[in-house]
């Protein structure tokens, strides 16, 4: 791969996912260029987690892989958009999209409606 | 506005940013605490320029605002998602959306076959 990105100084670039049935945006984390290399060669999205320092196939714990679709860079080149299929949900919290909460335009949290496709408690701690 | 937001130790978020209408990601830029707090208030998106260090109304040169329709954090705080309608293009290139660079599984640009909604060297001069 031979991608003129721009990468930050920690090696790192945003990677935007959306659901590509349904253009749901799904999630935002982080690659270097070996998780970008990962995903590209399997075809299921790897990331950095600046959290954990740590390489990261999104699903390896929790069963909840997502597989590219289609995968756009951006015009600065420092940005990249990856439309999957997610299966079951994108977020940690149970959610199929970690952006869940609403806010209004007085700056006041939304109550959730939405629904928990799992229970994080239970898929995570299964499978340690 | 009281959000316990996570910025940056740059003070910034990322704000990623959707058509309302189509679900098309369009761009993902930065907003410090003034630049959220001029997007609530107004309703048109309002960013931090990290190039140039500035305060940045989208939409203030070329007239290609954005008007906020829904307004999402992610489950760690650290990520804003907007639904907004665009008038115009959001990319400084001309393009509607900045991810119109389609990249392939062996990490080659694909063709851009979409056509410009505008001449950026247009719409830029004649506003300055």
């Amino acid at each position: 791969m031979n991608l003129p990105l721009k990468f930050t100084t920690d090696g790192l670039i945003p990677a935007i996912v959306q659901d590509a049935s349904t253009g749901r945006v799904l999630m935002m984390a982080w690659m270097n260029a070996t998780s970008l290399q990962s995903t590209l060669d399997t075809g299921l999205m790897h990331y950095w987690s600046r959290s954990r320092q740590k390489f990261w196939l999104k699903g390896e714990t929790s069963g909840h892989t997502q597989k590219v679709v289609k995968f756009h860079a951006d015009c600065d080149m420092d940005t990249l958009l990856f439309e999957v299929e997610q299966t079951g949900g994108a977020c940690h919290t149970g959610h199929q999209s970690c952006f869940f909460q609403e806010i209004d335009r007085n700056g006041n949290f939304l109550e959730v409606t939405e629904t928990r496709l799992f229970d994080p408690a239970e898929t995570y701690a299964a499978k340690h």
